[in-house]
């Protein structure tokens, strides 16, 4: 397969671990920011860097833009800066544009003025906290798709020493089994003989509605 | 179930998603911030609110620490701040300790001094679209356990028209079908007589590696 490149505006705390993983995971990557440290910062990981304020349409015509597989705006305080650097991207003829925003309102403008994708770091693992945080047998919550999350219960006592058939999970409480968790160790997909064990921990997808069924 | 509390400090972006979150799921919630607007946004959600700097002790002596089932440190750009606020909180009987890093280094100093779980949004984030982005075939991608991620996937081409028994899709890729997504609709656990279709995308539990082997 052909290597992927990238475009990353932007290297506070996002940006940095954005460009990180893509490095991982074998892209080619081309970061900007205004601060020659930020820029300096990521170069051991084998991107090119440049020094320059995007905000200045001209800045980014000297790159190719159309090139890229998908620009990253990722700058996190300045709101104008990213609107305007996610509309010139489009214009310039940008793949995929990806934006970073902090609220609801920052979300639908960037939508509307460019941004392919909008990037939701902080309320997305919030939600996620909170799901747990506020049940003692919510040990984890991972957002699924939109309502569906795949929860870390612990079995509930009625069900301890019988079967996922006997107990009719699936019916009973519109949930699936999509893992049991020993510590550390993880079971895919236990089937329907499985039994519960009071030392095990279950993970669950459904409705957030039927996790709260049974996790309260 | 009795109602959990929370205090939560610092109302950024972060501080504000998860004050949000965790009042949609009914708990008590009390908020500080030195900026007296900062708090102000927040009450209308119910919660009550207080100004104050909580470097300083007296001000975190003033709550009742021990009370509330779990503290947040949610400031994110004065790093000293967090952790002098994460070891306060510990020394005044906090039972649980939440704070939010930005970096590895800071991860490691907070869970050193008070802090019982290191919130991380922005590298968790990263990570997944990093991966996701990195690939054409992989079109979201969710950290389940360490190194272990539920893919979105295009089913391969050699597989459509047959079932998952035929595939041998566990044992030949060791990944297991979570959930099939026809649209915006999701069926969990489709069982080993699916058959896979061009026009559908399947959710596949397994390690990175394995993967990243049926997705380039």
């Amino acid at each position: 397969m052909e290597m992927k490149s990238f475009l990353i505006i932007g290297m506070g705390s996002f940006g940095h671990h954005l460009c990180r993983s893509l490095a991982e995971n074998e892209c080619e990557i081309m970061v900007v920011d205004k601060d020659s440290e930020a820029v300096e910062d990521v170069l051991p990981l084998g991107v090119s860097g440049r020094v320059g304020d995007c905000t200045n349409i001209d800045v980014l015509r000297s790159f190719s833009i159309d090139l890229f597989d998908a620009c990253f705006v990722c700058m996190g305080t300045n709101f104008k800066n990213s609107l305007q650097i996610a509309s010139f991207l489009k214009e310039l003829g940008a793949k995929k544009v990806y934006a970073k925003a902090d609220e609801d309102i920052q979300a639908k403008f960037l939508k509307r003025n460019g941004a392919d994708v909008v990037i939701y770091p902080e309320k997305n693992v919030a939600e996620q906290i909170a799901i747990a945080a506020s049940s003692d047998n919510i040990f984890d919550c991972i957002p699924f798709v939109e309502d569906y999350y795949i929860a870390e219960i612990r079995p509930m006592e009625r069900w301890l020493g019988r079967t996922v058939v006997d107990v009719n999970f699936r019916a009973r409480y519109n949930l699936n089994i999509v893992a049991v968790k020993q510590g550390e160790n993880v079971i895919p997909i236990p089937g329907p003989n499985y039994v519960f064990n009071e030392d095990e921990h279950i993970m669950v997808l459904g409705h957030i509605n039927d996790i709260r069924r049974v996790a309260y």
